[in-house]
């Protein structure tokens, strides 16, 4: 029966063996692939050396994209809850269908005409969410998640003295520092994209304090910015060592 | 009895429940909102765009911080050692009370005319100090700063390996830099700036070395600065670590 | 029998006491040099001043590593599926004397002329791969990677959450900063080289968001960068924790 | 007896109570402020508001540290084995009573006339070995020391991979950039500086790869600087976690 074989092949929940199927196998590398001509398309020097290759991919793509989906709700029907018309429009509203559905769609809203380049950036962009189909094909995200929610209070604890610290040290940059650089020093806001960039370490060195006083509050707080890397590291370290006792050490 | 109600409303302690009731809850947000009218208020861009806004919300913020005063120190004398007027004026001298009464009491000092910009700003950011009361509200910092107390030796330690370091990598730069780059190595001080970007990786690259030598100095500095990261990242971890193993695991 | 005693030189398997015999010391130190040398010789003005002592230093390293070559195909014939004539053959084609042999090669294949400068300076390199022939000398590395494929897993999965992160934030400051900076952020993968720099934290600053909420994003993307480095730290401390506890602590 | 009350005052090793006796914690706040005097001294700004003082404040310490080096001569003679005139040159010639001397007698050759800046810069960096003075008053460092050095060969093994990567990606820089930017990665070893600026996640940002092959690269140098960070992090914590496992856990 060519539903069943459909269904196996397709449906991860379907399947006896550990790991994906090789069709789904196939549908991972093609969203992969989807993705990375949309990232691709974004640069103009590319596409101006290959003008119709990347309407083309797009085409293809949602074109593969389009028959899996109706294959998936053909094979549908192959669990009980989906049997029937009524079945069939319950799949259509349920959650990967949807997420299937927003794969597809933008393509054809793509021939409304707009000239507005923001607005032609972000719905480049609405085709990069095809990734999260691969939601679909992994249960490896919850593992992460319940070790990250493990410790939850004590990660927003630390997200806690991170934000004071920031507050903190953004105020006593303004003070010091405000009237030598108005332009990055000038309000709070303002520095808080300087103690952001130095509190994380990043440190990009496009604002930096030039006062005596201005550098001794960033030396501190680059130095706290330490602790602040720390902090959520040793929570984390704790919670994954705490993850491998509970479960035998030879897994 | 309305200040049974009033008590029970505003007085942590006084819940059974866990969690914070509904009114503290509000008085929370308050704050919340009151800091950051605070420093939106700083940027001159957004004051030009509405100039009455901020302070009509400056006044709303501290009016209801006033009613809330005034409410904690009428409910106040529920407890024992707050009753009668001698109790009420012992409130008046605890801690939390006057850290509320500072809450207030700079919106009327603002009116004493000051045109001095350093002070002026200073001046805004007492009000920053308002985050403070939410210290009243949460239990937390108490385990968080148990954790840290308990390797404080160590940590302190380390804070001492990092100020040697950085100390002796200043001395080193100041040694090998100070005639290529007067302004920015020409003495130990100058060159501690460069030194405590580049040790907590942090690195602005608005001064770095130009010399060779200073450049094989600046790289073993850029190392050290791992080790730095590295040693009280894995003191918290261990502690952090520790922490859970005393108490259950299901907690 | 002089072929005993060098096979008990060279093969560091036939050693019974722990650490290397001192012709694997020399040998070692010897690779060391020849590939300081090969750095060295890549920088003009040193070999401007010492102009015939690169070509020496070179020519006496490959003499030495081929008497080294010949003396370990020689002494082969100690075990027992090197020896004769096909033995000899099945060592000459066994791993570590194919990279002997590459150790040696290049220098003979240099006498044929080129003059593209970026085949020269690729050609420079291929010497440096004679640091591979250190790995004949360690067991050291096995132990490293057992601890890391033990946490393969979960190492993968954050590198996963990395690549998102990475390709969202990128996307995000695409949307946002492209009109403002086409040069820096006019595409996706040009917005890479940002994102990458600001996730690692490394944050050169050539290329930063200048407008506001480009900024705001910017931040958002700093401080996930903290959770990026917590992660596979945390993992790590767990795995080599776990490492020390399976094995008696002494060791 | 003067002697026996000067040796209690003195020696750390002769108290029985814990911490400092307070003549060695006016000794350490001398040596940190004589410290303090030495760096503050090499910032010209400084010294010309005041010209008599730093002199004055160096003589001052000498003095005092001149006096305190007699002293414990004097009192050295209560330990039996510097007991007499050979035990007092015995003493003369032990480590901290050297390290002492080095402490005083840079003051004395500093009238020897000299007018190279460097060597001036030099001479007077020298008085910043004082600190290791400190060094006398704590056991702490042999705690820290200890759990370092019992992790050696992981942190030696992991110094191995960074220095690997390290050379690893300065040839990938050097083989891509050179042409670009000759000055910056013109060989091997100017390009070990952005190299060691990258895998170390500092960043400067004053050289940074241009090519589109060469950001490839320096991205994937900055992704590695993550993991050179988390190895010894992780190596670390493993090693503090377990020292506190060995010890009861209420210390």
């Amino acid at each position: 029966m060519i539903k069943a074989a459909i269904y196996r092949a397709l449906a991860p929940e379907a399947r006896q063996a550990p790991g994906l199927s090789w069709t789904n196998r196939v549908i991972c590398v093609l969203i992969l692939l989807s993705a990375l001509t949309a990232i691709l398309e974004t640069e103009r020097t590319l596409v101006a050396q290959a003008p119709a290759l990347f309407p083309f991919l797009e085409t293809l793509f949602v074109a593969l994209f389009l028959i899996e989906y109706l294959a998936r709700l053909y094979a549908a029907g192959m669990e009980p809850r989906y049997r029937g018309l009524k079945g069939r429009l319950r799949y259509l509203f349920s959650f990967w269908a949807l997420v299937d559905l927003a794969a597809i769609l933008p393509y054809f809203l793509g021939f409304v005409a707009h000239d507005n380049a923001f607005i032609l950036r972000l719905f480049r962009l609405v085709r990069m969410l095809r990734l999260a189909r691969l939601g679909r094909f992994s249960q490896a995200w919850h593992a992460l998640s319940v070790a990250l929610s493990s410790r939850a209070h004590e990660l927003w604890l630390s997200a806690g003295v991170a934000g004071l610290l920031l507050l903190f040290s953004s105020c006593c940059l303004y003070v010091v520092e405000a009237a030598a650089q108005p332009e990055a020093f000038g309000s709070v806001p303002r520095a808080l994209w300087w103690s952001i960039a130095t509190l994380t370490t990043v440190g990009y060195g496009d604002v930096t304090p030039v006062t005596a006083l201005g550098k001794v509050f960033a030396g501190l707080t680059a130095v706290a910015g330490i602790g602040l890397i720390a902090m959520p590291t040793g929570i984390l370290a704790a919670a994954f060592s705490e993850a491998l006792h509970r479960r035998p050490p030879s897994s």
